[in-house]
């Protein structure tokens, strides 16, 4: 569906009267960015003049405020541009928190108090599911073991899948060398693209699986697609090959189009996943109540940032749905890690069946950019959210007027 | 939630060669009207230079071209600014087509052909619930009897439902004007807002009852208010006053929270309605999957433009769902009605338990304004959807620099 991406991003730096700053993405696939500039501009001057402290004292109050803003709300409410914009702000309000503190964002959400937390959440339109307290005992019963965790995540870090193997439109024999130069370096789990021709599917997964064995996860996107029956017909035609999951299957607003999916090859052990076009916690809230998913797929740029991914993680907990970060695109891999460091430290506990998804692009245009290391995130060590980019890559991508730009301009005209 | 709404509108003109033109609206609150603006303008290009033909020919490929545009859809898919901004162009297209016809759009779609009126509908994600072979089947068998309801029609209009008089912050003694004067002009269906205060709930509700008696209908509007408990809660101590539906109950995301009250107040005999902020065909098809309404209130600006509000009148008649467009704003009436009739005579057949919001104010802004006549809207006569304002109006209320803009901002700063 997404034919020709080129992956850009709003880039918000929040300044303060102090050394820290603040930085948040809205990644997008290029053409459009200007919208989501265009809303962020709109809204900051609800955040600009705020103290941090009043933020941060009251942040589901705050989040509030961006998100309800009585007449832009009308825009959404809590989706499309004006949430792409709201997140993007509110990610840069948490870098600036995780910088303040000295922090890695993960390590500012497992050092919080339960109580503290939790009032950075949001709690309406899911209190059918989980409210402030029941959140509130789980994060508590979480902190007995959480120093263990803690180090045992420091030691070994978090597992990956690798998506890059599997993209369309690659030779038999570039397909075969991706696997095996990503098998020697530790992936045991590997995704790939689906959904433009049934033989074509066929073909790649019999030779992905003929280098990777069936010890190894193969998974499976189609970046939505397909309608809910030609889904279930698709993937039943597809479940030989055993593919772990089914992503992006149909509308990712289909929550019962999922459910159905998810109903209909649950005996061919094929899992439903999605999320990253998700639009906010109340359609996560109800892919779960549906039994619609069995993989939860948060990103971090896509809902109202860090604040609806808590409760997302938390309701997934609830339900007990693995986190999967989508990742990727410009930032996605730097900043959705620390989510799922939080969840294993201080929510679910586990490890088990979850992997953070690993695509090796952009990387470098990041100041702290991801660790992995046998197929395996590392914790990062600065502080923040990791979503600050180099001053270079600023000035060289800026666009229209950066140096990048230009030539390409120029190129053009000369072509 | 929407506590201070400015009612404004991106206002779209397509110019042809000929001397026709089309316009599509796209409404908002206020704040926020330039980023629908800007979304029209990104799209435009996938517009410009078209020949009508083409498009008319395969309308459902050019609405596809337009929502799947390969980076924009990113931003939503289906949601939020940017399909606003394609229901305004896509509109404006229909009110083009209805005018080089010379009809008004109602009249347009019911002399069309069901092949070609099918033709112009995307089917894609909601094949599980209607193809198009079964929409053909439908439009056919409803031909025969199509003449007798464009008579009656013609001569006994569509019955209507008024808003104004139960707005929140009206005196007992307004309210009570309010509702004398709508009973003395015909109407039988009122419809008062709800979810502030419960015991001002309860106060006005009794209030208006003491005004209309039980004969006439009663509807509840909470536009968005609660969580689903609370919904349910709320509603069951003003069931003493017998609503006939209750809208917007909770986040127009949530159909697991709308079927879910819906369940809980059938007892009570309070249907549950919802739809002027549900995103797209994919919702409603939802919705009524789940029994979650009992009343479809399409919009005609909110949605990817009339041609997903067909497939919408659609699947509301295969689910036995009456459609009730939601109206008032800016030009809402003078578009939607013509999906009512539309409705009428080639979908359900029916006016049984169906109305259209009426709510007095901003007609006089349109060359073709609504003619309500005792309670019920009248057929319109001249061509096209009845988007097109007064140039008088576009100049004066130009945004930033029309006459009564300018006017606003030097007495802001005198003040």
């Amino acid at each position: 569906m997404h034919k020709r991406p080129d992956y850009s991003a709003a880039y918000v730096t929040i300044h303060t009267d102090s050394k820290y700053k603040g930085n948040g993405i809205g990644f997008t696939l290029g053409r459009g960015t200007e919208l989501v500039v265009s809303a962020v501009k709109m809204l900051s001057h609800l955040v600009v003049g705020c103290k941090t402290s009043d933020i941060f004292n009251d942040f589901a109050a705050f989040w509030r405020k961006l998100v309800h803003e009585d007449q832009i709300r009308w825009l959404g409410p809590e989706k499309g541009v004006t949430h792409l914009a709201t997140a993007a702000i509110i990610n840069a309000i948490w870098d600036l928190w995780a910088k303040m503190e000295e922090k890695p964002l993960w390590k500012l959400l497992v050092d919080m108090s339960p109580e503290q937390l939790v009032s950075t959440i949001d709690f309406s339109y899911i209190t059918d599911v989980i409210t402030k307290n029941e959140a509130l005992t789980l994060l508590k019963s979480r902190q007995v073991t959480a120093q263990e965790r803690a180090r045992l995540l420091k030691s070994r870090g978090y597992p990956a899948y690798i998506t890059s193997a599997g993209w369309l439109g690659y030779s038999d024999d570039k397909i075969r060398d991706k696997c095996r130069v990503a098998l020697k370096e530790g992936f045991t789990s590997f995704k790939m693209k689906v959904g433009t021709s049934l033989e074509d599917d066929i073909k790649r997964s019999v030779l992905i699986r003929e280098e990777i064995g069936y010890e190894c996860n193969l998974m499976m996107d189609a970046n939505q697609r397909w309608d809910v029956e030609e889904a279930v017909d698709h993937m039943k035609k597809l479940a030989f090959s055993k593919p772990l999951w089914i992503e992006e299957p149909t509308s990712p607003d289909d929550v019962l189009g999922h459910a159905r999916i998810a109903r209909e090859l649950k005996e061919d052990g094929i899992g439903v996943a999605t999320g990253e076009a998700c639009q906010n916690k109340v359609i996560f809230k109800q892919l779960m109540q549906a039994n619609a998913i069995s993989f939860c797929q948060i990103d971090s740029c896509r809902v109202g940032g860090v604040n609806e991914n808590l409760a997302i993680i938390l309701m997934a907990n609830k339900f007990n749905v693995p986190v999967c970060p989508h990742a990727g695109g410009v930032g996605l891999c730097e900043m959705v890690q620390h989510f799922s460091f939080f969840d294993f430290i201080s929510v679910s506990g586990s490890m088990e069946g979850r992997m953070i998804e690993y695509v090796d692009h952009l990387h470098d245009h990041f100041v702290d950019p991801i660790r992995v290391e046998n197929a395996r995130y590392m914790l990062p060590q600065l502080s923040g959210m990791g979503c600050e980019m180099k001053k270079e890559t600023l000035i060289e991508y800026a666009f229209p007027d950066g140096p990048v730009w230009k030539k390409l301009q120029q190129s053009q005209q000369i072509a």
